[in-house]
């Protein structure tokens, strides 16, 4: 397996970009990435073509990064300017650059074929230009486990009861079965819990005194950015499908970027419809969200840790997991498509179909 | 090489297994292992079927196991009982289980094909049930040394000159031969150093005052349980072999248990006929016997790391070797029979044999 | 690749050595080394050829070293003198020696074929027996690098203004070119940096006021020991290049041990012709020389790392590599005549060379 590479992937976000020099990697490629004296981040491999030095080891001159080595420097867009010592600077003296764009306090990169590095392409929602709602920046969480594991999490409403039985879920969803949207993308898993008490998240937060209506939406946009629609509104209000703006609403987001086969960093945060401007409710959220994404963080580990090991059997797949199986292989499906080349139709096609 | 499956090993006193969930591993297989309300040890495959976290990351339901992710159930035959979300429950969804055996406060485990999981097979001595001896439960010595290294120690009255110097040996033994009863299980190695200084052992407990007779009977069952019969009388008392019973005699008790290749766990424990029901005195023993095989295991670590190393040449074998040459030719013929069939007498065999 | 073996390596100082075992692992060879009652340096392979066991965990009887699992015990030619348990003392009962040679208070031994340890070939110098120098034994870096990164970076002056800037060296030598002889054993780097302030190195040692003549000749023999002459002259002096001594003259020594190939001590230390005898001048040297060379050890374990990730390009090399690169031949040639065997002109050629 390996790593869809034709695609925007978030590093950080744009407060975790400055003067100094910053390693990351992402699908298995180190990059030194640094803010410029006009604002822009660069990204560049992380590897000294001569001696192999890691750049991110080395010193900023100005907006160029000098190798701590030789002194190799090497401006923003990777080409070698200087090679001390020697007067002629050839083309093979260069490192890898990668495209950056910030948007919204995140800074995404694409990581595969530059050429195809279409900034449409970039994920984005209305919300975050809407003053009606908040946007709030959460932790950068760190799982040993692949990135497909973590991701597939994100489009399973059915694990809520079970890993976060304190936060984000309880018993009453145990057997509420999941609706999925398989066509298009994102792919989309949900349910509605009619007439229950509130989770522990809306008990603290949405100042419901009976029941509640509740719903989970799961929006699981490929290659790995979900974004969880959840909220709750009084049963009497009986909230209709369309209308979840009008209940308490969060969009957890959620952008899942692989290191490599075995790390993944999960940086999340949240948008609300309410509670603007309240950085002490941000606060009690991140607090309940870190309680909830740690449950998550032991299982995937552990789920890892049992794919390393000797496999005696076929696992088995159930009823909720239409959402994983399809994204999986959606996934496996991007990635022969760019690890491979359709020549297209031949002229004369030696078989011909009919359907 | 590999480990002989079809065989009771120890994974622990009984004191160590009640309600809670416990993660166990023999001969590479993670089980998860708890006491039923009825008070019967359970060891189930530790790995859900489904998206494979382990079992001892869930949660009892009665006596049935609930997997942490989404909430597959077990009973403790490994039956799956409940998939939440779905009402068919296929024969597949199941996890192994193990045979469990517990007697004199110890639980055995049946590792291979459990349709020869037979109960008569477990080791036994008729001095637990005997008034006349006390019978006290030691610890669990981890090891990071494959079992064979553990295991042959244990039939090797040789080395415990120049490993245990100040405890369980001395030099009046480093010349004194060994011999060795290689038919039949348990093979034995034995000696007797007659009119010596007490071991460091026997100064502490036996009050002599002058020189012994001592003897070290190694008795080494397969596949890894190890008794190690061992005693003093004073000299002039003049002790028959068949008479033992008249000095002070320990069986020290070894339930050798494969983790995996290179990890191992030894469970000890003593049987005295002496100070019965003197817990000071078990105190004292287990301090002695802690300090003896902390040296043991400084040595049978160091050779697993030299095994692990390139080997440039053969290593050699000397007249001490007996007893564990024979144990290593023994298990692997155990591990040989278990991994092949044989079909028998052909009716008409194509070779035939005169001797 | 491997190591050259045929060499003499430098084990550690004389003071390292004294009664005590002590394992020493050179070329991946482990040995066990000691003093003798009379004063000689052994060394022995560690691992006792019976069970394994590293010899190092054993004791000494008197000059002979007993293996502490069963007693066997070796004399300093690695002959067997005691099987305990039996009269025959086989001759593969033994375990390799290393011829070793005390110098200077360096302690060498030749690690491959016995027979051609010609202790002719250790290095040496005449200052060492000048009382007009004085000889400082320094630390034991270690680095966990491969050798060939140590000692190619003992050739390299032009690392010296991006790696040591404020020790061994500074701005002002980033462009100015180096001189390379690669014929002949050593091969030798060199540079002078002419009318420019003295480095941090000679500010606190030398006594300089106004700019000086620096000069810094590498010479690194073969296989992997360095000797790095530097030291400065007020530029008013013009000093030539054959009147060093007449300077500031240091020679800075590092004798590089391949442990393994990703582990290497580089034993440092240096001669000087000034501040004879005097202890605090040394000390003070001693500190400016682990500020640089704990420069050293970040990049050198840094390039380790990059080396033993995938590799996507062929890395570049430039002017400054001249030496590194014909080292590293040299290196690869004596490798490939020790592991090969050539049998000479045949009486009748095949082919024949016409030049």
């Amino acid at each position: 397996m390996s790593f869809v590479k034709n695609a925007w992937y978030v590093a950080g976000w744009s407060r975790d970009f400055g003067d100094d020099l910053k390693k990351v990697t992402i699908v298995d490629q180190n990059m030194v990435m640094y803010r410029t004296s006009e604002g822009n981040v660069v990204a560049l491999e992380d590897r000294c073509p001569h001696r192999l030095l890691p750049l991110s080891k080395g010193r900023r001159i100005g907006d160029d990064v000098q190798c701590g080595y030789h002194g190799m420097t090497f401006d923003c867009s990777g080409k070698c300017v200087r090679i001390p010592g020697q007067d002629n600077l050839p083309a093979s003296a260069y490192v890898e650059a990668f495209a950056v764009e910030e948007r919204h306090g995140i800074v995404w990169v694409f990581m595969g074929d530059q050429s195809k590095a279409d900034t449409d392409k970039i994920f984005d929602m209305a919300e975050f230009s809407d003053p009606n709602w908040h946007a709030h920046h959460g932790d950068a969480l760190h799982l040993k486990s692949n990135y497909l594991n973590v991701a597939e999490n994100l489009v399973d409403p059915a694990h809520v009861s079970f890993v976060h039985p304190t936060t984000l879920g309880n018993a009453s969803s145990e057997n509420v079965p999941v609706h999925v949207q398989t066509k298009g993308d994102p792919i989309i898993a949900w349910r509605w819990i009619r007439n229950a008490p509130p989770i522990g998240f809306f008990q603290n937060f949405g100042g419901f005194s009976g029941n509640v209506d509740r719903w989970h939406y799961y929006n699981l946009h490929l290659p790995s950015t979900a974004v969880i629609d959840f909220g709750s509104a009084a049963t009497e209000d009986n909230l209709e499908e369309e209308n979840r703006n009008d209940g308490v609403r969060i969009f957890a987001l959620h952008f899942v970027t692989p290191v490599n086969e075995q790390y993944t960093i999960d940086h999340w945060m949240h948008l609300r419809n309410t509670a603007i401007e309240d950085e002490a409710a941000s606060e009690q959220m991140d607090a309940m969200f870190r309680t909830a994404f740690a449950e998550d963080k032991e299982v995937l580990e552990a789920v890892q840790e049992e794919e390393n090991r000797p496999q005696k059997r076929r696992p088995i797949r159930i009823a909720i997991d239409k959402g994983p199986n399809i994204y999986r292989r959606r996934i496996r499906e991007l990635i022969e498509a760019e690890q491979t080349e359709d020549l297209g139709e031949p002229e004369k096609p030696t078989f011909v179909h009919h359907d």
